[in-house]
C-alpha cells in the first residue's frame, strides 16, 4: 500500500499532519509513505524505513483559484499529485483547498469511466447503534446537473455496498419535501432520472431532518446543498455538545451528575464529532483521494488516514471502476 | 386585535388546534377570534364572548397544488383568507400547506410594496443566552432570484430591528464558503447586490456551521437552501436530544446523574426544540400570516399563536411596510 500525504495543506498544516503521521506510521508498517512538504520540517521522518520525504516549495492558499493551483507545480498539493502518479500510489490525503484538490485530481489522476464530475462522500452517524448512511456530494461541486446526481447515486450505492456489505442500499434524494413533485428545478428533474434508474434502489425524496434516524443508506444531493447539510449537522452537533458541557458545569450537583452519566454523554459527543469522521473520499477519480477537513487537527487528520487505509484495503476504487465500465 | 385561525390545517388538524386555542383564549382576552373549520367540532367555542366560529366544508391536502387550492373556496384555508379580509383582521394562523398559504396570501392578501416574493422568517436559538438570529427564506419558495434575496435581506433586517431592538443588524448570506468568490451562481450574484446595498449591514458569507454561535443577526438564503438548513438543524437537535435521553437511561447511576443535571439538560432540549419555535411569519404580505409547523401538536400551535400575538402587538407589518414605501 502506497500513501502520498500533503503535509502542508489545511488551516493547521504541519501542526496537524506531523503528530497524526507520527502516530499512524507506528501503527501501520504495511504502508509505504511519501510525505510531501517543507523538507527541513520533516527531517525526523527521513530515517524511518518505509518513509520518503518529498520536497515541495510552496503551499496553496485555502481559497486558491483552481486554475492557478494547477500551475503552481512546486506547491505541496501538486507535488503530491505528481508523486502519486509517478509511484503508482494507492491513496492521496490532503487537508488543503477542495477546489484545488478536485481540479488537480480531475486533470492529473483522471476520472472513472462515464463519470463527468467526482463527488465527496463520507459516512454520517445515526441515532441507531452502528448504523450509518453516506452523503454525496458533500461539496466537491458548487452546482450539479441532474445527470451528475444520477452518477452520484450510482457511485454512492456501490460505495455503500462495498463498505457496509449491503446488497441493495436505499437511495434518497435530499429535497424540501417528500412528495414526488416537490423541489427546485434540479431535484424535480433528478427525481425522474433516479426513479427510472434500474441499477439503484431509489426510494424517493427525503427531508433534511430525517436521515439521522437511520432509515436510509445513500443520500444524494448537489454539492452546494450537501455542503449546507454537512455543516448544519456538524454545527448543530457541536453547538449542542458545548451547551451540554455548560449544563453540567452549572453547579456542584450537576457536576456530580456528569460523573454518573459521563460514559453515555461522552459517547454522543464522540459520535457526533466531525473530527472523528475521517475526511471524505473524492469518489469518481482513479485513486483513493481523501479530502481531510480544512480545519483538521491531529485527531481528525488521523481519522482521514484511517479512512484512506480502510478504503484502500477494500480496493474501493478498482471495484467501483469495474462496475462502471 | 383580530385573529383568524385555520383550525383544520396541518397533519394533526383539530387535535392540535383545539387544545391550543382552549389554552390561548383563556390567557388572551384582548383578542377577537375567528375560528374556521368543521362547525360541528367547534361547538364548544361558540359560547365564548370574543370567539366567532366560521364554517368551512373541506380541508386542503398538505401536498395540494397551489392553483387548485385557490379554487377550493370552501376549504378552511380559503375561508380563513376570506374572513381575514372581510373582518380586516390582523393575523392569520395556519398549519396547512405552505404552498397554498403562500399563493393564497399573495393573490388575496397582497404583497407589500416592492416585494416580488414573500419569505418565511423565524428566530433560531444560539449557544449564547438570549441571543437569537433570524433566517429568511425558510421555504416559502422552491427557488429565488438574486433580487429576491436582496428583498429578504431588507425585510429581515427590519424584522430583526423591530423584534430585538438592534439598530444595525448584521446580515450574512448562507454559502458554501466565506470568501467573496465562493458559491453557486445565485449566491455569487447575490453577494454583489448585498454588498452594494447601503440600507443593510451586510458582513459577508457564512457557512452553515456558524450561525448557531450567535455572531450574526440575519441569515439570508433562498427558500430551498433555507429549508435544508432549518430541517438539518431541527433534525440534528432532535436526534441528539433523543440520544441524550438514551444515555441517561443506561444504568442506575446515569439515571441519578440525570436527576442532578436535569435542569440544565432539559433547558438545552427545550431551547433546541422546534415545537417551541412558534411557526414562521410569511414576511412580505399585507398582514401577520403565520405558517405553523405542518406537524404541529398543541404545544407548537400554541407557540405559533404566541408568535402571532407578539408580532401583531409590535405592529410588525405596518412598520415594515412604511419603511419599504
Amino acid at each position: 500500500m502506497k500513501f502520498v500525504i500533503d503535509m502542508m495543506g489545511g488551516d493547521n498544516g504541519l501542526e496537524a499532519t506531523i503528530p497524526a503521521l507520527d502516530g499512524f506510521i507506528k501503527k501501520n508498517s504495511d504502508v509505504e509513505y511519501f510525505l510531501v512538504g517543507d523538507e527541513t520540517k520533516l527531517e525526523n521522518f527521513k530515517n524511518i524505513a518505509n518513509v520518503h520525504v518529498v520536497a515541495s516549495k510552496s503551499v496553496l492558499a485555502m481559497d486558491v483559484d483552481p486554475l492557478t493551483a494547477l500551475k503552481e507545480s512546486d506547491s505541496s498539493l501538486m507535488v503530491a499529485i505528481k508523486t502519486f502518479l509517478e509511484n503508482k500510489c494507492d491513496a492521496l490525503i490532503s487537508a488543503g483547498s477542495t477546489g484545488a484538490l478536485l481540479s488537480a485530481s480531475i486533470f492529473k489522476i483522471k476520472r472513472l469511466p462515464n463519470i463527468t464530475r467526482p463527488c465527496l462522500i463520507t459516512s454520517f452517524p445515526t441515532i441507531k447503534t452502528n448504523k450509518k448512511f453516506v452523503v454525496c456530494d458533500l461539496g466537491a461541486n458548487a452546482s450539479n446537473t441532474k445527470e451528475e446526481l444520477n452518477q452520484f447515486a450510482i457511485m454512492g450505492s456501490l460505495y455503500y455496498s462495498i463498505i457496509y456489505g449491503e446488497n441493495n442500499p436505499r437511495v434518497c434524494l435530499l429535497n424540501n419535501g417528500t412528495e414526488e413533485e416537490k423541489g427546485n428545478e434540479l431535484t424535480k428533474e433528478a427525481y425522474t432520472i433516479l426513479k427510472n434508474n434500474k441499477s439503484i434502489n431509489f426510494i424517493g425524496n427525503i427531508e433534511a431532518r430525517d436521515p439521522l434516524y437511520g432509515n436510509i443508506d445513500v443520500l444524494v444531493t448537489d454539492g452546494f446543498t450537501g455542503n449546507i447539510f454537512l455543516k448544519s449537522v456538524e454545527g448543530t452537533a457541536k453547538a449542542m455538545s458545548s451547551m451540554i458541557k455548560e449544563a453540567f458545569k452549572r453547579n456542584f450537583l450537576s457536576m456530580i451528575g456528569y460523573l454518573f452519566s459521563k460514559k453515555g454523554i461522552d459517547g454522543i459527543k464522540n459520535k457526533m464529532d466531525y473530527k472523528n469522521v475521517g475526511g471524505a473520499l473524492l469518489l469518481g477519480v482513479n485513486g483513493v483521494v481523501i479530502k481531510a477537513h480544512g480545519s483538521s487537527d491531529p485527531r481528525s487528520f488521523t481519522s482521514a488516514l484511517d479512512n484512506a487505509y480502510k478504503l484502500t484495503k477494500v480496493d474501493i476504487v478498482n471495484r467501483i471502476k469495474k462496475e462502471l465500465e
